[in-house]
């Protein structure tokens, strides 16, 4: 496993490998994948870590530095020279550095832009890519893709673009050459793969080789469907073209994998009504977690009132047949659990774009059959536990009638409430993902306790 | 957009096209994505999809095919000629044609059995590639990946290479040439980009430049391994080895932003307590998505009995104080939330490799902080609620008491069982999505109730 033996490189004996052999430390660190390099360097101290970004290749100490958290990137940057931090910065793909520089604006505004104003006398190309790329937000289309990508006319011939190719991949350090992007008066009208170029022969130009229906995006498209099309596609990188066509960027693969799970992980949070965190769990502290929760928490509880106000109304027939109050928490959980179902298979179906909110009366009509049969189902199971219950002056086969039938119409509002509120909201233009589990349960309950105790005081003759 | 051109050009005017300009049609097809061709097949007719296939390259034909819903591929097996199907198979990618034959198999045992057999006359090489990857589950590596890609020995030239490159993409169609995987007595190595490839000096062997370091996964690992590895690297393809260190095939980062889709939809039906489903939402048929309800659902019910159970040990202080029952949905379903929260930061942290088992104490000591300051916020919003509840006969201040030290011990419970829960279910090797949310409502039912009616009983002096 190379993290073991890198972590076993650059333990102990990294300080003296930094004094003794810088040469063949340098050499050794090349081998390695710049992630591996980041791990390390996360649980070194600080004066041995800007050692090693001396002993450093630029171009693998961009790599590595693109990689680490941005706390410890403000940190570096705090401490490295001026012109190492500008070299560095000139060797980051340009998405990368755009991420780098919105996140030292927010820590370090006074070093944002000193640093900036010394990469602009720099490399004025690559600051006016930073400055394009920090113009769109982080989740969209424009706030994923890299500037750097081979663009190319049409009447370029295959030899050129070969030529192309390589001097772009060792010149300006291009990381995306597996595609070549046929641009004609600034609009995207064709794509060669460098597969094909190779094949090809040299003399046709890359219009005659070109695919013309080229699959892209707006710069203001969504991230997850920038994710759902290179999915579909199952292509490597993506073109981002503005509202006129023209060509503007590219978003690669890599970047998508980690959009989605994300994307999951937001999704999987707002579905526990838990506000999404920028951290991992273990990383995020308790304080902040606090706040994650408490206001979601908060609001389900006082909605929760509602509940108790409903068991007011009815408490002259919960105190004139006590077995009523009995059965309130088992109606009320499966009222939650039938919403919880459907709530997680249509937020999901939203998500990956199997549904959309004008397909809700066919969700309407499968989710009536499907929550009556279970409502059935539990009917039945109820009636049991319901026969066996009461006390000496309760009518066994009133009782389990009301449980039964409160049980059907409990679970088919709770279904229906799930599978459509979250269609509701994502037809407002709101994240289906709010309408959590938790607040589906909640609605749930307090129409689950209306239904029970209206059409149990009816059939057990209960007075209010 | 593509494929609102190919859907005119594929309605009516494609019978004509099949009849009258079949060269043209094959023309214009050969312009689109596969993806977009296989959208508009699904729709088509029988024997104009066969008179489609019949119109297209193999190659084009083969990436259309592998795309198709399963029962289709079957279906157009039956009803085209032998000869052409086994052209096709020969066409497809390894991976892909390995998955149509599993599911063929599932579907006309005797079909698959006769295909294969006239493959292996017409292509041994294929054939075994199918039996290899065949032997593998769907959801590990070895499942994943495809037999098709670029191996050199170390002491090839760049030259040599650059040849390989162009003959392997043009005779033997291998999708993944922008990484050479060199191997020696079968071990892995090494490996090359076709980056470094082109840049670099004719003469020098791929042992000089090639990166030892190579970071790969085992045909048995899980494919949560190779999607969490194929994104901590940010790489294009992940080669794969056997248990001796031996290369045995690639698995392509298209593949793995599927398998990364795939597992967040079934970790998000589980949490909602749904068995995962095979096809989208509007694709399951409803007697399929009964069933995968029916069980939970009925299984949480039953469980949920308990609570009833609870509640009549409770009835006779229920029943001397009804405002007692009137709390009892508000504090068990705030118990309900609070695992919910913690349960989705928990599964979400697990699923993506944030936390281990081993972390149960961190875990316990963070949600012991964080739950009890909920439950305090939670607790004084509880007293308001209860202080101005009760009848004439309630002491205020005693209800109020009641309700919010209850609460906090519910919210503390909750909170506890729904991060601690997944983690024992994780150790003892089961999927922790399986504690879905409404299971740890429903655990939390009970404990909450218990905790409630006992607190409750004892601060308001309740005799049984």
């Amino acid at each position: 496993m190379p993290p073991m033996r890198l972590a076993i490189l650059l333990g102990p004996d990294l300080k003296d490998a930094l004094q003794t052999d810088p040469e063949g430390l340098h050499d050794a660190l090349e081998e390695f994948h710049p992630e591996d390099i980041a791990e390390i360097v996360e649980d070194l101290e600080l004066d041995l870590t800007l050692a090693l970004f001396r002993a450093l290749d630029e171009e693998l100490a961009a790599d590595v530095f693109e990689r680490l958290p941005s706390e410890l990137q403000t940190e570096l940057f705090e401490h490295m020279s001026k012109d190492r931090a500008v070299e560095l910065m000139q060797e980051m793909d340009p998405d990368d550095l755009a991420d780098v520089v919105q996140e030292l604006r927010d820590e370090d505004e006074q070093l944002a832009t000193d640093l900036l104003t010394r990469l602009e006398a720099a490399d004025p190309e690559v600051a006016e890519g930073v400055r394009e790329l920090s113009a769109y937000d982080e989740d969209v289309a424009g706030g994923l893709m890299t500037t750097e990508y081979l663009e190319v006319g049409p009447e370029t011939k295959v030899w050129q673009a070969i030529e192309r190719v390589r001097r772009a991949a060792v010149e300006d350090g291009v990381e995306t050459i597996y595609y070549l992007y046929v641009v004609y008066a600034q609009k995207l009208v064709g794509v060669v793969s460098l597969k094909d170029l190779i094949l090809s022969d040299n003399a046709l130009t890359l219009e005659e080789l070109m695919t013309e229906n080229v699959v892209s995006v707006r710069v203001t498209d969504d991230q997850e469907l920038v994710a759902a099309t290179i999915a579909k596609y199952d292509f490597n990188a993506l073109p981002v073209v503005d509202e006129h066509g023209n060509m503007q960027g590219v978003v690669t693969v890599d970047d998508v994998v980690d959009v989605v799970i994300e994307e999951a992980t937001e999704d999987a949070h707002k579905m526990g009504a838990v506000e999404a965190l920028e951290e991992g769990y273990l990383e995020t502290g308790v304080l902040q977690m606090f706040r994650s929760r408490v206001l979601w928490l908060s609001l389900l509880f006082v909605g929760g009132f509602l509940t108790a106000t409903v068991m007011e109304r009815f408490s002259g027939q919960l105190a004139s047949a006590i077995t009523l109050a009995v059965f309130v928490p088992l109606i009320i959980s499966s009222g939650g659990n039938s919403g919880s179902q459907s709530a997680s298979l249509i937020i999901r179906a939203l998500a990956v774009g199997d549904v959309t909110p004008s397909d809700w009366s066919r969700v309407l009509g499968r989710e009536l059959i499907v929550s009556v049969a279970l409502g059935l189902v539990l009917g039945v199971l109820g009636f049991a536990r319901a026969f066996f219950a009461g006390g000496p002056q309760d009518d066994p086969w009133l009782l389990g009638a009301a449980v039964s039938l409160s049980t059907v119409g409990v679970v088919l509002v709770g279904s229906l409430c799930g599978a459509l509120l979250p269609l509701a909201i994502q037809r407002i233009g709101l994240d289906p993902a709010v309408s959590s589990t938790p607040f589906i349960a909640s609605l749930v309950d307090v129409l689950g306790l209306l239904i029970y105790l209206t059409v149990a005081s009816l059939i057990l003759g209960l007075a209010a």
